[in-house]
């Protein structure tokens, strides 16, 4: 088993101005990461065989972004505000029922 | 399948001075992961449905650090060098044979 039973990574990149492809870091992604983490703590989810909240580098899907990735499952979302991020949290990292409406 | 076949994050969190615990980014991560990085290209297996090297926030095995961690295998790693840095790539990101020396 998975020293984490699940672990989201956000991607938090950002780009700069100019730059030639969008980024994820420019999507308030700090902030909605932040958000995951404080939902997975207030439901003591949080620690070993449990659930780990990261930020992670561009993660190279910045055409579909603003992205996170779920492993091990290796699902992938796009997500607008913290609703969607409740949803992941609560359906996905607390019942492991992936959300297809967000899934890329 | 996952976008990537295999998607490894090291952890690059830097607690700065006087940290009451230890923490990766004060161990060279950071030239680790662009030394893992460069090798991937160098094989031309970056890319989907390929390898991803990324860098991360605190993975939270500060004690067991330097870490990295594998997906969606689920195996982490401790390293020293670029020698460490090396095997792990060519046997486990290229060949999928976990190097069990370094595993954590």
């Amino acid at each position: 088993m998975s020293y984490y039973q699940r672990h989201i990574f956000f991607c938090v990149n950002d780009r700069g101005p100019n730059a030639d492809r969008p980024c994820c870091g420019k999507c308030g992604t700090e902030a909605l990461r932040a958000h995951a983490k404080q939902r997975i703590k207030a439901l003591d989810l949080a620690g070993e065989g449990k659930v780990r909240v990261n930020s992670s580098g561009c993660l190279d899907r910045c055409e579909e972004g603003p992205v996170c990735v779920v492993y091990p499952d290796g699902i992938w979302y796009t997500f607008v505000d913290e609703f969607d991020i409740d949803e992941i949290v609560e359906s996905h990292l607390v019942d492991g029922v992936p959300v297809e409406r967000l899934r890329i």
